[in-house]
């Protein structure tokens, strides 16, 4: 809105207001806190004015809550009562999860074997996968992981796990096949070590490139195809059963809570979980001190642009986007979730590291908000895009699967609108729908978070 | 061999003996140094019979050599004559660097575009390129940077120059294409600041997705194909041409040399060249203690059945693969080499970080040695597979481009295989040869060296 522009209060604008910005509607002496959703998100760095622009550069940004000054929740949380008469069509697997796609997933230990595994599984894709059309799709778990890495330091444990259980998510019907080179660090048995998974013990499936069986890459891509097609045979059988839905709900991206930490361990299950949630931010802290930088790192210049003056402000919009139910359980990154209702499963901020975790965390549905608008998608689960401004849904109508712009406008309300979602996540967890980067095919390749050095 | 094989010298084996691995010649004494390549690569932690196997859990790893004592080179060494007599058909480039492909390469500044790059990539391969038959190839330079990163931390300069430096690498031509998406941390102008390159600000090609111009998904896709033709018009009228044979040879992998850094300070070129091999070494050391590891995690299980003790030893076969040139130049990672001769483009040892940054050293040919076997390939340049077992070449023939395992059967030279080599070098750089990697297609995807932290 131009400066000068007159509202019925009486406020008149004295600075430009770019949209979804913010504007002082009294005047804020120098010192005084900023407070949006109740929190400080800043303090004044000199007087000002009211109508004013309350931009980045007024805001002296505050200390992040000390993790051990928060409030722990004393006693266990009454859940939401579970929604009667809802259901979906997904993929029953053995250990209990659903899967919403039924897809071959080729697993691989090492970045040496990358561009072996994409060659076969084009060739997977041209040449079985039209034999067993209740298959949809065969993708390869690449990585740049698994050697040339420090793989016993401390952090280590966060690639491996999210590599075991990325091979273990629901959409890929819970038994990996793998791609081993033979030499690398990261050798098949520590990424899928059978004890502990059972499932495991009894479908093993692995090619080791550097076998003296192989005895040409043609021999290679032979032992892949034939290793695929037992597989395809399997996974071709299943159908999609009617199962009620009730999920498991998580959310991410420790840095974009860690200023506001203090309303989510108030909204703990349990005193354990509101430990857990501080044990997963100091983790962060020391891993950013590590490298000489703070959270204030988080904000993009998108962030900004779009309104955001500091990261306080974007923890508070995302801590809000994870709505009010209790916090059930807290995983670290690439952990498997093993519990039911709204989790915390902590990783980055980057979308592709989060995402790669989440996959992990054994995530089989995706719902992605977007203001500016990003074509992100995902080979291994369905990434429904939300894009919070009606002007982008227009201008990326082939994109975005669904307008939530319109809560802004006023056409509709947050519960109009969180019901429109909610059918469409059952609409495409069904199979009924696909969504816009299942569309085109827009599929970003994992990202595994690894905080120890390379070597 | 079996234990118990005598030798015309009157030495039993104690023990059986692998492959490549090592036999005490005398009695080693507890505590005695154990010497290979003259320099003492571990002492024995107990006494070791003659004609025992030497293997790693015997040998005590010696203190790696300190930075403040290692021999300065204090003159100018005379570098080896010219060859004469030799020439290749190259790309010649304005920039005075010659490519062994003629390229077109498109940049991202951010992960968010890679997949909807990939798309574009696909389309142009099928529908633009066969237009434009003096265009090898199209490649998108995608990777996991670029936002959710710190990007302003102690580091962050490598990746971000990796990224300048691979769009500029000799195979492409030297005139970058570069797909944004708007909001990222990384800029186009910081990726590819036209100031200090002249020959960025005269052709400039960007492509922002987010700008409103673009009014779908297919509208991005339209603008990347037309940017992009507009670049293999120009390329396609490129004609290899004659080159006088004459190259930057570099080597690379700190920790692979990191423990016998003495011998190559002493073949520095000046003083400052000894010193800045001496600044890199520091950086990793710091690296790898910021990480609570050290160079001891180096050596993969591969190396380790193959017969390296631990990271001494590997590091003195990797300084012998080296040759014994003086060393005119040193390149901190992913910087752009800027002199001739021999240097040392100082990278991290994990091959696909290491193959990066040398692309982005301005690499354009590529010499990869192997024991165990590796189907590892670039996009962007030539990658001539040597490997140093006849039964791995014989095993993997087509994946292996030369059999240097000739040297240790006695069959060939180390000279006739260098000349082998030598010889291969130039017909693939002049398109007359094609190595396997490019037969097969085998390119593995760009991995960045980023040691700050993510957000």
């Amino acid at each position: 809105m131009p400066a000068g522009t007159r509202f019925e209060s009486g406020l008149v604008l004295r600075d430009a207001i770019p949209e979804a910005h913010k504007v002082a509607l009294t005047t804020i002496p120098a010192g005084a806190p900023i407070i949006r959703y109740g929190v400080t998100i800043g303090y004044a760095r000199t007087e000002i004015p009211i109508g004013s622009w309350v931009h980045e550069g007024l805001l002296a940004l505050p200390e992040a809550p000390a993790l051990d000054e928060l409030p722990i929740q004393g006693g266990v949380r009454t859940h939401s009562a579970p929604l009667e008469g809802f259901t979906f069509e997904g993929y029953v697997n053995d250990d209990g999860t659903v899967g919403t796609k039924n897809i071959l997933g080729i697993s691989t230990t090492v970045q040496c074997v990358s561009a072996t595994v994409e060659y076969a599984v084009k060739k997977i894709k041209a040449e079985l996968l039209p034999k067993y059309p209740n298959v949809d799709d065969v993708i390869a778990i690449t990585h740049l992981y698994g050697c040339g890495v420090a793989i016993d330091a401390p952090g280590s444990e966060i690639p491996i796990r999210t590599l075991r259980n990325l091979s273990l998510n629901p959409n890929l019907g819970g038994a990996p096949l793998v791609v081993s080179l033979g030499c690398e660090k990261l050798q098949p048995a520590q990424m899928l070590p059978g004890s502990t998974l059972p499932i495991l013990s009894s479908r093993p499936y692995v090619v080791r490139l550097q076998d003296d069986e192989h005895r040409s890459f043609g021999d290679m891509i032979q032992a892949i195809l034939q290793m695929a097609e037992q597989r395809l045979v399997q996974l071709n059988v299943r159908r999609r059963l009617l199962v009620r839905a009730g999920a498991t709900v998580m959310f991410s991206e420790v840095t974009e809570v860690r200023d506001a930490i203090h309303l989510l361990t108030a909204r703990a299950a349990t005193p354990q979980v509101a430990k857990d949630l501080i044990r997963e931010m100091a983790w962060y802290d020391r891993y950013l001190e590590r490298g000489s930088v703070d959270r204030s790192a988080n904000p993009t210049p998108g962030n900004k642009s779009g309104g955001l003056a500091n990261i306080v402000e974007k923890a508070l919009g995302s801590i809000a986007k994870a709505g009010t139910s209790c916090i059930s359980g807290v995983f670290g990154p690439g952990e498997r979730i093993t519990c039911k209702g709204l989790v915390f499963a902590a990783t980055p901020a980057s979308d592709f590291v989060c995402g790669t975790l989440q996959l992990a965390a054994s995530m089989n549905m995706h719902v992605f908000t977007t203001g500016r608008g990003t074509p992100y998608g995902l080979a291994m689960a369905p990434v429904i895009k939300v894009s919070s401004r009606t002007a982008l849904a227009e201008r990326w109508s082939d994109l975005i699967d669904i307008d939530a712009g319109t809560i802004a406008t006023g056409e509709a309300s947050i519960q109009q609108v969180g019901e429109a979602i909610f059918h469409y996540i059952l609409d495409v967890a069904s199979g009924r729908k696909q969504t816009c980067a299942d569309h085109w095919g827009l599929h970003n390749e994992f990202a595994l978070f690894n905080p120890a050095p390379i070597t």
